[in-house]
């Protein structure tokens, strides 16, 4: 270990000037004026992997932006580790809310600002690093390693599971390492064990043919925005739960590790309140707020459209009124059971004088790992050695899509290690990366590639 | 009688002619490209109400459109009742869904379509026809009458009030005859006795600072869009009543006569139904859809906006909803103790972690005539005379904010006597006055006209 802390500590200043190349080029994957600059980025990342020890790497075209693969294979018995990552940004607007220009990095009291410097870049950066500390420490990589960096993230990964399926021999692997979620301090690394997953929908009420005047018929027609307000009502109890029924029959208890390690997280929930802006916290009645955004699923309105919306008074009855609501859901509720009862729930609560139809958008189950899968254990011993204490469980209220993807495709397990910390600005101006723990993380990442042969074996 | 009779279906042929003449313009108040035909028809109404036996009539601009005023002046002492119309008209479009064009008047079926022809130039040519049948026949007319047929009503009555305030004099009078209503069946004349007020509201609900990501906050953050719901929802109980304190301390329960009125009312509340358009017709329990209508305040949601609203799904936890919200009211509801109670009720429904924000748009004062007025009397024998049938009380479930300006303005009762049937296209492609009720009713006016003086003597 001390090896891998010396080659750090030496070359740091150089780690730093590289991150920040990568992070001048604005691989903005959203805007097509910026195609050739994913590009060039793609050619980048290909370059430093080779130059940190990969045997190989490859720019391999999509109909979108290029895939990153490359490999370095120990032996055929060896297990197979696959990193995936990406390498393109959210755009960086508005440019003026940034304190430095989002493409030209700044250090300002140990973080680094840039756009992408924690998503996903200065991650992606860290398994790079990782990778060269290790082998120049003259420590063996004792698995075969795989490489995926992706430039379509941020605009939805739209041809990653295509290319993992026409590449699925080639990317064999017995495990998926990923490094593009959070932790909860500087102080406590931290491995993510769940995702939420959702159901998203769209309520449309329909009442009297037209638009009425609510002088001639008010009182006497039902008005589809009064019967869509009861309707939204009844879908959640006093205590802020969803009356879907069976909607809680899933969902798993937290449990024991889990309880431990909610009460480790250095959690302030003021300060959560004064991060949103809002004059209280809220939700289910007997959790904590991280309960609720980690451990137990949602009811929310996203969108509300009906009737008359402009400045002052129109006096329509409305004839249509519409809601988008979505569900986050837990291990192991399941989509397709959750939709049929929220449907059959809204059904119920229409009054008569509406009908009612939903729409289904969009949907994904939820997703918890394996935490007795051996790969944890290394994790843990990993990330204790590069932070001086042993990682948290948490979760993410999020979902991350491509998580299910990946051990769907190869049958193995994912393990989340994520180094994105509260407040980083994520898709937000003034992103940043705290420059201690992308020194540590690549401390723990280069052990962890040791680690991961005796315990994949 | 048999001479207003004898004189009208003499001169039936002329007096369609007229009328077409009159539908012909098109005085479109909202257009200012009609803005000439607007000033057109004001001269055209000024010119027939002399030949129809006013000695004055003068146009009179505003900073608006003109209006008509005309006077006939019986004797110092004799009472005088003041005639209120108006000369403008909607907008025709969507003209393609006119049968005939709307500016080229056709008698199909016994009824003359054309836009305005009911609202209201219809209505005003019968009094022009009732003045001209009264003299031509030989009767006296024993009032001072005087004529107000303005050119604003489609856009507000802008100007009306401050022109009433400022001719108040020239215009003082002892009772307002207003023909600009319905009536129930063509044989049924009916004299509308109650308007509804309004209080109408915008209910701004305010959470977080801005939009949040669903998947990262929701659950643990308030979400302003369900606690809109929730406030609406809980705004009215099962019964379909409002919850609003003190809300039904005021209304007026149900006269016998307007009781005996409502069940001689042909009513079918399947063609009402069917005229909306509706799966099932609603409302307060206990009530029928008329009574819900003319007697009963309402509480209806006008409008909604929340968070994402277009197509597909975006995962926001909005940080803002509203809603439109407005009140019919009955009397003797109080507008101002009414909003009082509302906004009490709303920030009592509000949930901890939003804000609430409420802005008064409008409001009006319920109107009930006093029928125990002479007025009355006269009115219910000279539609009698010209129907055959005496005329049933009904009431109308809008406002005409103008009545009450009338009253107040010159301490003077309003009556009024409208004879548009049910399903006549007001404001509507193929809007139609019936020929048989024009006949009838410029009959019925003409003998007003003579009642009158005996009655408010």
């Amino acid at each position: 270990m001390s090896d891998f802390a010396a080659h750090i500590d030496r070359e740091l200043p150089r780690f730093h000037e590289e991150l920040e190349a990568f992070l001048r080029i604005p691989s903005v994957s959203t805007d097509p004026g910026h195609a050739g600059d994913v590009r060039a980025c793609a050619n980048w990342v290909a370059e430093h992997v080779l130059a940190a020890g990969l045997h190989e790497a490859e720019v391999i075209d999509t109909e979108g932006h290029p895939i990153v693969v490359g490999e370095r294979i120990h032996s055929e018995e060896a297990p197979t580790v696959l990193v995936y990552g990406h390498y393109d940004v959210q755009p960086s607007e508005p440019d003026e809310l940034w304190t430095s220009p989002p493409f030209d990095p700044e250090v300002r009291d140990g973080r680094l600002y840039a756009r992408g410097s924690i998503d996903d870049k200065g991650q992606v950066h860290m398994h790079i690093k990782a990778l060269e500390t290790r082998l120049a420490s003259g420590a063996d990589v004792p698995v075969n390693l795989k490489l995926v960096i992706e430039g379509e993230e941020e605009v939805g990964s739209r041809h990653l599971a295509a290319f993992l399926h026409e590449h699925a021999e080639r990317l064999a692997c017995d495990a998926i390492l990923v490094s593009d979620t959070g932790m909860f301090s500087p102080e406590l690394p931290c491995i993510t064990t769940g995702l939420r997953g959702i159901v998203y929908t769209e309520i449309n009420v329909h009442g009297p043919r037209s638009d009425l005047h609510s002088g001639t018929y008010g009182g006497a027609v039902v008005n589809p925005a009064n019967a869509l307000a009861a309707i939204l009502a009844g879908l959640r109890d006093e205590h802020g739960r969803a009356t879907v029924p069976g909607y809680y029959d899933a969902v798993r208890p937290i449990s024991a590790r889990e309880r431990a390690d909610l009460e480790r997280l250095p959690m302030d929930e003021e300060t959560l309140r004064m991060g949103v802006g809002a004059p209280a916290l809220g939700g289910e009645t007997g959790f904590s707020a991280l309960e609720r955004l980690w451990y137990r699923p949602t009811l929310d309105v996203n969108g509300l459209l009906s009737g008359f919306t402009g400045e002052g008074s129109k006096t329509v009855l409305p004839s249509h009124a519409m809601a988008k609501v979505s569900m986050r859901l837990v291990p192991d509720q399941d989509p397709a059971q959750v939709i049929e009862a929220f449907e059959a729930r809204v059904r119920e609560l229409a009054p008569d004088g509406v009908t009612i139809e939903i729409k289904r958008s969009h949907g994904g189950a939820p997703w918890v790992a394996d935490t007795e899968h051996p790969i944890f254990d290394a994790a843990s011993a990993a990330l204790e050695s590069g932070f001086g204490t042993p990682p948290a469980y948490i979760r993410e209220g999020g979902s991350i899509p491509i998580v299910q993807e990946f051990e769907e495709t190869f049958g193995a397990p994912a393990l989340l290690i994520g180094f994105a910390l509260p407040g980083c600005n994520m898709h937000a101006p003034d992103e940043w990366i705290d420059l201690g723990v992308y020194r540590k993380g690549i401390a723990a990442l280069a052990d962890l590639y040791g680690r991961l042969g005796a315990h994949l074996a």
